[in-house]
């Protein structure tokens, strides 16, 4: 089949003909994947940024596709099933699944296009199917689809839940990439009063108020307009979409006593926190790697409509074309892209 | 009356007369003062680490007393009632105060001994008194209660609560002084399974085992002791009750996959929060200046023998002697202290 | 000055001239009312169902006024304020307030028009008036929040939250009257899936549609119609909004395994709960009366346009024709009536 | 092999010779028991109150014993492990299972001894098995584990964490068999200062004062014992351990404004609610068929020596007197039997 793999750091990854995926437990399943996407994540990947992947791993983590086989242990899947993906392997039956911490699976995690090869192939294996897939209804938008496999989940569960939101409540987002986009499309789920969008491109903080922010401001200006939204108060929920030092700190600057900083973004580097400063203000920071605990409500709300998925898609490949979808996505400012989808 | 003030920074405080207080405002009440305390924070004001306290200010926020008299909006306590003195000024009105976060009352929050004058001395003027004293009922020992003016609350709320410890989980705590001892008592109404108690001073970790430690350690010694009494899972608390970079950094080594890292520590410096190690690990870290929302509960519990109280008391002065109290307390690992108590 | 008073069950009540209110207690205003409205429970009194009220009491519990004078323990609130009157009275100090249990306020709860004078006067007295009181930036639309002194936080405290409701979540009330509906309003803020509105009465779920109500049913409709929205799983959230064992019986029918009725309902007899088929199925029962601790939110929210408060005022009143407003209520269903308000 | 069948309602148990069971899933594990034990609910089977089992169903649905073999789809147990087998049955993927609603399991929930045949065996078959078993670590105590298959997750899901207990809090539990007293052992987790234990049987309340009831008292007393221990205000929490109406009454009468009815008991009967004391008075009330998502923190509680789970063990049977057991547990009261242990 044809694959994209990664040929280590630095590296353009390649598209190229690599054997099919074989059921390998007896918990698989097969799929014929439709549609796939490109994740930041993949981005950092390719710069090295996950050392442990070796080269030749097929890349990705989010896509739609139908039940090629199963495992003997599969029960609630056929072949023909179409499905969505879960970027999350999950047992649902370790210590940390009972928790709902689907994260840290002992033996699933973030295993596509990291652990094991992932979803910008013709097919991929899926271990842990049953807990990792899920059905998907006849004549919904399968394209719409491929943004819960992660953005959706990631800028809901480790923003909007972690940071939680509450209506009347206030809110900044600092970073309008695509998941801080999913956490500004879900944080109205719970009618905050005030969001503000907080990023140095002016196309983006476009973008943003096209999908509800009430405010927006660049990194600079952003104490000043956060202010001035919260009569001096700060925010209630920040929201760290980015992963850099300086975001982290700014996310600081913003956040009202009592407030919460949910940390969205995958940081390679340790930051300072103002311990001499916050101590006494009652405030909370999270950390989160997505559980996709939240996928099936995402999924309900998105077939009432509820969700503005398919508006994320602003760009589309051939997947004989994702080696140019991946320069297109590593331009993204400029592109003025947001989520690309590919089409198998 | 006499009163222990402040010098100014690395000056010793002085025993004086000063003028008595007076009612200011109609929900103030003058109290005359039975027993104080002195606290670790106290400690810190005279090296001058809180700049906007101005010499003169009379020290202290810890005590018990008896009403002397009452503003004209003070209707639940009358003249001769015993009371105890909550270290937080409440309103019980405010926006803060409405949401529980007492310690950032509009009109109150952390004030004797800081922003007004304290309690180490013969009287004291306590603004929004209705919500900031507590009737002690006749028989109550009025020793114990001074533990409940700060050292419980701070423990329980800023530890045990923020640390979400539920039955047969793992706690750490890193430093073994009084309120790291309350947060090791408290933690015990959850019933954890494991308690580790970390500290430099031997002293402090054998009365660290007397008050229900399952484990000790010494700092080096920390992450070896934890890993063994979890399977290497780390705690689901982890409580810093220091307040030095070194410690909070510890404290990020202890702490497992979902759990939570709950800041007691006076912190006068930034610190290293380590993001690049922690952004996927699902955890949270919370901050706090007590509310005192508590203290009912504990008064409860007290009354129930539920808390040892008495037995943080190792030392007892007279208010005569109190400079010789802080003497003491100034080497309080050498002199085995925990609490003392000020007898006025 | 002129107000309204009982006259004992099942007469009409009376406008008459009585004396002007005075301030009793150091804690109390007396506000000048500006608007008033007429609340089921004021139909209730008149029919002799809360029988510890006597006659010659002024009724009504709702209102917006401007503060006349102030008690010498009132420091927030100043001669020419304008104010919204809570529901309940509360001092925010006593254990329940504390637990923020405001409606069992040990020297308030609801008091209004029931243990003492209410808001159907030109002039009320106001206990606990810093806590039950709050102030109207110049410039609100002082009309639509006479639908925040009850109305609107009963529906959302005693029904949404309560109820629990989450995104993506089923919920039905039964009873689309004003508190129906502004349970109907405020569900939406956690943006549930289906709204199912149930009355005997089709203007009433005319009205409830235009108001939001993904699904409208009459009684005997309704089991079938939540079904079918809910493929047979009965709703997450089942709002009680009538009062009665019957409309209490269906939200038992309509309720899915793990899910919560929330009873906002008046009332006066005992029903029957089918235990023998609930008893496994994971549900939780609530009962509230209002505690209106939601009212600092719901007014922010109504700052920011995101409560349609205004278009629950389906008729106006001039405070002589007070009478007849009452007569205009009593008949609601047909004369279309919403909420009434009284300009006095 | 031999096994215990119900024989229809109001007839003898039946010990005899049955085909041995076979794995019919690839999910299943067939497991030869050690111990079993008798629950109350097996009396309500033999009495016919649960009409859809059909005669010749083998009993039971609590014990511990040893892998004999495993469908192709259990990965995480193989032959000869010990282990723990959970009342409930569950997948782990499910909905009802992905939000922790075991008991309502698509494919599992309560099946042993009711929709399959159960425990009382030599051999069971467990479906879902890797979600509903537990390895049992060398060296554990058997005997006592045999209590945490459904006794304690019952009595601490459906009663203490349903019924909110918080340190210092107080609690009235109506019922003293079994389960009433794994609440008692499991409510004083969460250290509260009173537990009131309620009972008929003056046996059961002596035993009851040895495993940690603070008051106790017979129904007619009950009301005037809670109240002169909660001077007045009635309990926070108050747990229904009988399932008849006259007991789920007495729990209204004794439930604080604020507080939990959280009942456990098998209700066969509709029973009233008195809405007309209740509406106002804040309080919630909760269903629950055991989850057993307790069932990891109970085992960590059992290894740490915290739960006094072999001291519930009165009686002991090998399995050749499973009849004679049967007889001892339908007297439970005079022959002062709280659990049976049986021997195979």
């Amino acid at each position: 089949m044809k694959a994209l793999t990664y040929q280590g750091a630095n590296n353009p990854p390649q598209l190229s003909a690599v054997p099919d995926p074989k059921l390998q437990n007896p918990k698989d399943a097969i799929v014929r994947m439709k549609y796939s996407s490109i994740c930041g994540t993949d981005l950092h990947i390719l710069k090295g940024d996950v050392p442990t992947i070796p080269a030749g791993r097929i890349l990705g983590h989010e896509g739609v596709g139908t039940i090629a086989s199963v495992g003997a242990g599969v029960q609630s899947f056929k072949e023909g099933d179409d499905v969505l993906i879960s970027c999350i392997s999950s047992c649902g039956t370790c210590d940390h699944c009972k928790r709902g911490i689907y994260s840290h699976c002992e033996t699933g995690g973030w295993c596509l296009g990291n652990k094991i090869d992932g979803t910008q192939a013709e097919y991929v294996r899926i271990p842990n199917a049953e807990n990792s897939l899920y059905k998907v209804s006849p004549g919904k938008d399968e394209e719409a689809l491929v943004m819960l496999s992660d953005a959706f989940p990631t800028g809901f569960e480790c923003g909007v839940l972690n940071g939680k939101i509450v209506p009347g409540s206030s809110v900044a987002i600092v970073g309008a990439g695509p998941v801080g986009l999913t956490a500004l499309i879900t944080a109205q789920l719970y009618s905050p009063n005030i969001v503000v969008m907080i990023d140095g491109n002016e196309n983006r903080l476009e973008v943003a108020q096209r999908f509800g922010a009430t405010h927006t401001a660049s990194p600079s200006k952003a104490v000043d307009v956060v202010n001035e939204a919260t009569s001096g108060k700060g925010c209630d929920t920040v929201i760290e979409a980015v992963g850099i030092p300086s975001t982290f700190y700014q996310c600081q600057e913003l956040v009202a006593i009592g407030g919460t900083i949910a940390n969205i973004g995958v940081h390679g580097a340790k930051a300072y926190l103002h311990l001499e400063n916050l101590w006494d203000r009652n405030i909370t920071i999270t950390t989160k790697l997505v559980d996709t605990t939240s996928t099936l409500m995402l999924l309900r709300l998105l077939a009432r409509g509820k969700l503005p998925a398919m508006d994320l898609i602003t760009h589309r490949f051939r997947f004989d074309d994702v080696v140019e979808a991946y320069a297109t996505v590593e331009k993204a400012s400029e592109a003025k892209v947001v989520k690309i989808l590919i089409e198998m």
